[in-house]
């Protein structure tokens, strides 16, 4: 089985019951999520071999995090304990025209004040076939950019392939810092993938006459986005995942492969959400999986985008579901009916 | 009021919360259903006389069943109680592209290891006018299908009508032994209901050019099951429920009623659910009712289909709408407008 | 900032969670809610200074109202305390063809039984700029109508511009009372606000060929109406919600202003529903508040439906709101994409 | 089997979750209680044939009320339909120093203002061995009184034994009239129940020298309280329950049978409350069971306290323990272990 | 009324429901609480004029926090916006021999990095009578001590009386930094509250021969402490709880008021715990209450001490309680008995 | 780090919520546990390797069953997957006078139908250290009698230390026959560890002069019983736990442990019990751990014994408590302090 290091951040993920706000609740249901971690244990649903990088404070939430990551089979061996505390975010659900909000609580998290010191990436890396990361690590800190910058010199010393998710977020830097950081990042990524909006805010590639609010898609110019980040950053691999958000109720789910100069674009899901947060993360868990263990990039991307439509009907960021049911919705039944 | 007795299991449906997999819970709801107790709580709830026959453990699960079987007026004097356990069955509710999932734990069931010799039939059906069981019941055991078999020759003996729904269960047994042994009891069975799946799987007969996993319909093609459903095994009215599952969230509901020798199809409705299990069942409570109260073949399905259509907006398996309500559907007001 | 005193009920709202009917449930949500402190709610939720003036049993329910108004901005000093009970009502959220049930047990309550000589309004509506209150209120009892009266007057006397909801309850009184009744207030009303059902049941005003079962528009019809209730009653201003009941889970939701004898109908959002009861309430919210805030009739109108379309996928009565989500909703993005 | 009639209110019980105060909860859960009621449950529960005779709403409330009664095995054909409202009270959990509380909300029930003329007592009682109501019914309104009077005249004409639980409520009616209609009442009733305060607000009578707030006992003068009723009034058996309150965590439970002229002390329990109210309730269940099923007087009052004691480990009024388990704890066994 | 203004922290409180532990939970329930702000809530509470200050971030944690202080008729107009964050705690309910556990993540919170120039204590304190804070607050960080400093002062220019529990969290900082900060502070301290160990921990001034971890109590050395206290700081009033913790489950609860050099002892109560945290708050709440409106030491003392046995009965910090009850408990009724 | 391997059945454990019966109840708590389980946990808890042996059914149960599992460090690698069903039991949460109650539902599990063949017990001890079953294995079924025979007499080849629980369950075997096998397994047993009932019922031997359901105890026999079974079975170490059952509310605990001829009592503790199910197998996980990690037998007997007082107040069967927090509770902290 492939082994796969994924490195970033994980969180508690704070949510009020049902469609209530912030503003109105009594309680909070509590899980953890994370872009990369998120994608760790859908490896590790898969069957791969994966294992998780990060840094988490020596208190019950950091033991619980690691709980909860072993009982996806994630391999927590090289998780660091110490700093102040656990990164936490709250998430109210949106519905209809209501979008969904996230509040961060990130800040001075035990990751993002973690030293480059701490993580000896050797030792780390050994016996590993790939590395993830995204673009929200760099964002947390000056010091987790040199940790990740680290991390992918030491891949490349290795020879281990990298994948990085663009994942841009305005809350944790402006485009600027971003694009210098990432330009620079690029240059060790082997599979990049992100969508529409993070191109042209990370790498400034645009498609044309795009307006992401209007949940239009611009199937053509995607391509040429595609093309342009593999020429521009050298990578082999590109994937884009077009979201077409008609409400927080229903959204079109569909991707893009781009791999030996080719483009393949998924079937489009039009989705009930249940749970959107999470949904690019199981794309990109989905995707990593296929590009490992299947072979046509048709079916890798079909595999990718039917396995996060399937996420985007389940409570929480992880995915979970069986190969066998994302084979049965990329066979085209996606009835819903009842299995008994 | 005429007096109606079903025949079969009920279980526990445990549920967990809102749309989580049973993977990720740390609770379940518990109700009660089974596909002829179903029929039961609808028909008392119509306010004909119900009467349920099972065998129920003598623990505090089987009291339970009871009460809450009596609170919905269904008569408990027959119901054995003896044996190892109560059946139980997992619920997890799908979404969109997801289906939902049934877990059976029936196996070993008090009812699926009673004797025949447990029931005395002339005893239990006294006074009755209607007899109702499933293809269910046989399935759970052959000692099943030799008291579902001293039912309908009692019933015979007795000139009381009997309805089966034929609801093939493919985790109970195979299509072979399922058309070995239905096909022997059909003989008995006056009013014969079932879909698509069920009239193909368990009597051999089926439509022609429909893929029940694309949720299109084939209209023309039922009234040529529901006809050699009659002249294979001579029960004089055939009711077949046409699900259009365009997913996991959102269904078409219709259904057709062939008695005289013609057809009456209902209107059909787009359901957005809230709880699909026992929509069947919720269809056969609404017909049995409208076959004894109501006189119009039009009027009978029509019936049936609205009380149906109802009950899939309602949690758990048991309907429970008022005649008034389901008359207010069927005279074309499913508007949903807040009723003050 | 502008100075509204709002007039009439404060209920306890009592919810079966999720989609449970009362007859299944064992646990109720408790909210507050009532037509006019709805509006209270949503005016101080824009930050203008509101006022409720109503009357609560000095118990803790009576207590609890007030936290709850109180934690909302609303200035709870003019309620008067005392009386048998605080009016209840229970709300059943329905589903696809299943309506939204609401139960009233709010007879015999405080203020329905309050007598005009405990409400002092030369002193109540000291300083104010606005009175709102509803055709509910004087449906309550003859004392309110008579403290309704009382009050119109009190402004024409202060020139304190006037607001009412129409709002008609078939359960508190038959069409000829409202009609008797509500004919003579309407001398005082500035500002009427309705639906197409109101218009006619309480004023006699129709708008023609249009069936508010079946969910179409006849948007030709609307000015007529409006028109008509400024000619007949005098007021300044008239504004009607149009609402197209698909289902009970998804509602067409717009409006038209009608002032200086102009039309401006507002653009028309399908929602699909969270909350309905409430939603009514919170248009008058957003209207009112753009009526004292912001200039232009397109843009108030515009405002008040963006605002109560937001609140429709909110869990209670009141709006929460920002005036920057109802702009953003306004400006087009109804896309619902995750605000992070 | 015996057949018991009761009669009274039957009301909706709302308590916040856990210990939480009313003015700070978000739901309440949902039982049904009242002193009748819950006897007739109790009645039920040991097997006796017992009837409920009440009036409840003509709403999913009422429907609900009789749902659960049929579920607890009550006979519910004898109650009424019809009226404003249903009664509910808030009952707000108590520890340690802290009192449970408990609001009513029972004004303008149904049954409170019933007419006379709806109960016909000789259809009613027809088959009755036994009737019971308590002194909260006469409270309730003054055609209650006269309601409550027709019974017992019936009762008395037929032959029944009659049973009355004093139970003084203190925000129902004052001492001056309880005692005015209870006295006249009280001839009318053969088997008496009430506890210290019941004797000294209701009938004037008094033991002395004890401070029912200070959770004393003066055992001593309990013989002659009860000697006293038998004197005064003419009843054959008093039964008086001995509460000595701690806290509302911890009492002391006991209680005084006296019958032909003798005084029966129970054995005492030190009870750690799970839910207090229909404590007294659940000891006259199992009193008069004990009185109907068991012959000797020592019996009788173990059987009830026994009984009663276990209730106030049980959540909601109705006492659901099996006569074994009851024996079990009269036979000594207080213990705890768990059974498996 | 007198008007009191409160200065320090306020954080979201996050506890795991029931005696869940944190590595076992799926949810939390969330109130929010802080040593001053509880003392805040328990003044209003007993209809005291009660300002708060303190910083809180500018998202919807922040709104909350202000929400619920309003609810509780606390003044939030000098409440600060801007930081990063709120301060959160977690709180493990512990039971018998298992402690309650707290678990801090309170570091960068708004108000320990805010700027002491961003306070005006002349215009916070306008009108003010008194001020109280506590030793949690200068805990926080350099600039906290700071603010805390600039606030006595600007009191002892304005003839405030001020204030201070003395609360050592040995999580916060250690003893040598404690003593330095606050033997500075005390100068300006009129009454001084804290327990044994915060006298020793934080004054240096320790009563002979006491085990806090053993539960056992050395009344006489009490009276010294205090005694010490007022000599070696000035102040004019000490008040000493005296927590007698048996088990996580049964603590005893009394204290000592000592002024105009005398001691006063409050009876002392043995209470079942119900939530623990915020105890010693609502001691300080009912204190300061009482030496305002109340005259006598020994009644002020016997206040403070029942207000707050009744807290502990309570869920959440915030203490909510009528004046009522607590004189009710004063005269002797701890019976618990059922108000109604 | 010690190497144990354990060998049970591992059940899903539904437990109504709070203090409700499974009659009342609409929902169940959902955690999993078993008496060799329990103690694999505890051992994890620890810091030892702990491997648990035993078979689950293919489904999302079984799946979920080993998520839990490796979320508490257990090795699954041994885990079985088939069969017909997970075993499942409820529990009731008794208080006071009223006892927790359990109903099995394991009958036909997995583990109970397994074929001996299936385990491969040289591979399956490999490198193991310990073995350690229950007396409620081979009560299972005589498959399961013969599958842990053959354990034994591997680890009797093997050199491993076997420890075995009696844990008597009447529920599944009667004594003569608990005694026929389990004398017979007895011979490979190093260590034993039993309460009073199971010496008698399961090995004939017993202490005098005690009465199990009175709470008494008799500490002078327990050594006798003690020395009794190590004469007559041969093994090295026996405890004995003793609880001194008061009420289904509070328990005393504490235990004997019996080793090179001499007896070591611990502690008692008073405990006001969270939840009681799973307080034996804690003993045996801190037993076990102290005998494999510490020296002294007194200090053994105290850790095993503070380790399960903690678990008695936490939820779940699995303990999960520090090392360091037993020896707080060990060393004389039963204070139940706040941790902050």
């Amino acid at each position: 089985m492939a082994n796969i290091v994924c490195f970033g951040e994980i969180m508690g993920r704070l949510c009020p019951p049902g469609y209530k706000k912030v503003l109105q609740t009594t309680s909070f249901d509590v899980t953890f999520a994370g872009g990369e971690a998120n994608v760790a244990v859908s490896l590790a649903n898969y069957g791969l071999d994966a294992t998780y990088v990060t840094k988490v404070p020596n208190n019950d939430l950091g033991k619980l995090v690691k709980r909860i990551l072993k009982s996806y089979d994630v391999n927590v061996n090289q998780i660091l304990t110490g700093g102040d505390r656990l990164g936490m975010y709250y998430v109210e659900k949106g519905a209809s025209q209501r979008p969904s909000k996230v509040i961060y609580d990130r800040k001075y998290s035990a990751i993002s004040m973690a030293d480059p010191s701490e993580f000896n990436w050797d030792h780390i890396l050994e016996g590993a076939d790939w590395f993830h990361t995204t673009g929200i690590t760099p964002a947390l800190s000056d010091t987790c950019i040199e940790i990740t910058r680290d991390a992918l010199q030491a891949c490349r010393k290795k020879g281990i392939t990298v994948s990085c998710d663009l994942n841009y977020r305005k809350n944790l830097w402006d485009c600027d810092k971003a694009k210098a950081v990432m330009s620079d990042l690029m240059q060790y990524v082997d599979v990049c993938i992100g969508n529409e909006e993070d191109a042209e805010k990370v790498l400034g590639i645009s498609a044309s006459e795009t307006d992401v609010t209007a949940g239009a898609l611009n199937k053509a110019g995607y391509t040429e986005v595609a093309q342009a980040i593999t020429e521009q950053y050298g990578c082999k691999t590109v994937a884009i995942t077009l979201r077409e958000s008609y409400s927080a109720s229903v959204n079109g789910w569909s991707a893009l492969l781009y791999t030996g100069g080719k483009s393949y674009f998924s079937k489009k899901y039009d989705i009930q959400l249940v749970d959107r947060v999470g949904g690019g993360d199981s794309f990109v868990g989905g995707l990593l999986y296929a590009l490992l263990e299947r072979t046509e990039p048709q079916d890798q991307v079909d595999f990718a985008v039917a396995a996060s439509c399937l996420k985007h009907t389940i409570e929480g960021d992880f995915n979970q579901v069986t190969i066998q049911e994302v084979e049965t919705l990329m066979n085209g039944d996606g009835s819903g009916r009842v299995q008994r």
